[in-house]
């Protein structure tokens, strides 16, 4: 991971890579720096939490998580970082996705984690929710966004 | 509103205001500076709007939005603003807020709402949430969380 | 718009329009004029405001709102005008609806959407309601209505 | 039933009373004269069927069916009489309304149903959208409608 | 329909008549006479409520009623006739026939409607359940069932 | 179990037994001999399998059975006889009885359960159903339920 | 049955047997001997106890039932038998499997069933609790439990 | 915790504690060693691991994790150990424990979770789960299940 990374991306499990094609198009739109990692909380906690730890050190500043299921990945990173963790429920398995949200959105209270919707749009929605608080101290991301949403308005 | 609020709480209705009693113990908690308003995004869009466009250019730097049933309120605030947006979703009706929950998590690509969950959990979250991202620029607020982390480890 | 257009239909986005084939037929079959614009609540409201304002203007009597997810359309046409707002879930994403459905449905006091159900039924529900309505003051409309309804049974 | 009569409230049992409270004291309010009847499509559907086709004949325009369970009142109403149907779902029994919202709304193609939440928002709803369609061919209706939305901006 | 049918088979729509083959299979085997109509609830109530009085009169027994969406009816056929009714829930439209199954299962006191399960084991139970009734007073039906209740062991 | 017994109430356990107090009312005023006992599917299935058995060599013609939750009783009933069973879900715990309903309903081809409703209307239900399956051979009861419907549209 | 199985595997139909292909393969690896049978609790219950029973005596230790829709299978082996009995619960029909997850995890007191996942996360699961519990007494099996974990931290 | 302990009970919150009443009194009853503790996954996973890694190291052979919402803790239990885990769902929150449930059984293939039910009867089943997989080993502990099966029956 560079020293520049300014967003990581944790993905649950290797199927859930076509979920982010989305996001990582629009943190490259948004001249934002990212790393991707496949680590699971389940499988390997240990590597998951050492790997926070060193992100966190390296100067990553948003996280964001990205699982299906009973997806507790983004809670995991909360419960190990205080920084800003998205999480993306991937709309997968018999209830396409609804576990995976609700795991992820009804987190205890202490350990939040920054819930976006389902499928194609809570895909883009990840890129954008971490440009805008990064964009709190980037000028230049926020002026970013701003092109972004005048482009929106004129499709 | 001072030009030094850093969170500005909106509520759908006044009813809501119970649910807001922890956010708002907790952003004083961790020194943050909050503006609270009720404003309906169905009654009274204008207005809305307008207080939107005015807590953006006094500086404020995240929304917090509490909404029940078809909680417009967050969409309708990420709508006019590219700053951050938290949605609250609040356990009442019929439906326990899952109706609030849904509208609230599953925006169109563009315009994400970071939402936390039902009930005194997600109260907490939404400033625990609004104090992550504020941490990033600033130092103060970043220490006030790890010792609060600290703190519910010790409980 | 035409000075004489009775119902107009809004859409949330350009992929909601194959949902709304069998509402135009209808609406053409009872010889009432239409016109259909995709606008987005979320992406761009201050076009869509200025658009209900003027449909309104124009002399349109009912809006046909259609759309998905997190479905604000409906609710905010209706927060513009006090015309009578028919909603029309689209049953997309990995929802299926579900989320659109409760999201136009369960609006709050004051602002109501008349909501029709998920699929080609309520595609057809829309275009039927909306002419329910214009037949209470156009005798034509309701005699269309009323062999329409005759060819239902016959059917 | 006088001739002039606008408004027609059928309900499905006498225990749905306490949900019309508030459409009654609206409609009062926006000048509208209604009548009121306990009427099951079940128990006795001739008697509702007769009753629907009076009410035609007396002049009523428009219909507020109000019913739990599998709720079929509005959906008879609707197979009667071409008039506007709304449906308001009483969010009663151990699917809380559920199962009402979903009958009323899920009508086949030809026979729609204006279906409005569950509870207390749903109840004023099915007043004001009442009064929203009778507005379009009274201009008192649709001025009442307009202060009792001036009053809601400003509570 | 010949004055020997024992059950009639009432479809809401032509569309259901896919989920019939199993249950005209079995109450072929069970030696039963049936008749098959498409009558909607909806489009056509007094047709509908003629053909129920006439089937009473002609001596039919049990009624098998077949819908989707917000199925009413089996329940209007009960509102006619005090003679069983068997409701078969499509699993058709956005949700499944979730909405067709708590439509018919969940009726007011004094109507019931006996529902079976979603897809080809309800369209066998519904021939079933239709045979088991008559075998009360046809031996020759309970014998035929007990066969074929060996054979679902044997399988 | 007297030989003259004709329906047989079955409950999962003595919780349940709340919930039959209509069901019994009904079947004593449509002059139906009934037995009831307090029998577990999981906890001594052989003396369930053994009682039904016996009532049905008693000469019982319909089992009622009661159950929340996992509620196999039915269907265990249903493998044991070809009798026809009514089962009566019990809105009881976290899941308000959507849990037995759906354990009740979707049985696998072959051994159907007539299924009626969550609380007090599905109380009432599995009593006139039993009723209108015994009416089919006895006049008397056909005269009674004929006489309980009239009440019921004068109510 | 040899009488060496450790683990029975019960099918509540044939057409299940696909979702235990994984449980199997992942059972072998584990050096765990195992057993099938297609046997139902509703159509022959009696086989089905005598399977238990017998498979009991020869000294199985773990039960898997596997089944859809009102999957009674795993409480009446567990009515039978004291041993462990898993769940593993099918995605198929209308409601893919949320009927079957429901009816296997909310047993009555005193008879569990330890329920794991849907789908393809599910059927490896039941394999994998099955090992761990009997690796209790075998550490040959908690050896090869050992190295599969380690296999999946480093895939 | 002694070194003699079988059962280690993990409560994700202190309010979780009413949920085990039934469960401790039935570990008691089969004579199994037990031992308690409150551990967060999310507000202190450090001295989780930690805990679960004496605790086998203990000799204990069975987890039950106890947890509500998002409900994470079992699952980071079954991450760090090969030990059998049962899932004890709490049904609090706005959504009953809906969200517990999936959250705990819907676990990623490889770390499974026996998980029990909602309410009272799961507080019992993941006792007498723990004590069917203990009594694999200890007579005593299987003679008890007996004894205690054999009152089931005769209540």
């Amino acid at each position: 991971m560079a020293s520049t990374t300014q967003v990581s991306i944790v993905l649950g499990s290797k199927s859930d890579e076509d979920h982010i094609k989305e996001t990582t198009e629009l943190l490259d739109r948004f001249g934002i720096r990212w790393d991707k990692r496949v680590l699971s909380a389940h499988r390997d906690p240990e590597r998951l939490h050492a790997y926070v730890r060193e992100a966190e050190s390296a100067g990553v500043r948003v996280f964001i998580a990205v699982a299906g299921l009973s997806a507790a990945l983004p809670g995991v990173i909360g419960s190990v970082t205080p920084l800003p963790v998205i999480g993306l429920p991937v709309p997968a398995g018999a209830l396409k996705g609804v576990d995976a949200l609700l795991a992820m959105v009804q987190m205890p209270g202490g350990i939040p984690v920054a819930t976006v919707g389902l499928g194609s749009n809570g895909s883009k929605n990840a890129a954008v929710l971490a440009a805008e608080i990064l964009a709190l101290g980037e000028p230049a991301v926020a002026e970013k966004i701003r092109r972004y949403r005048d482009e929106l308005k004129s499709k």
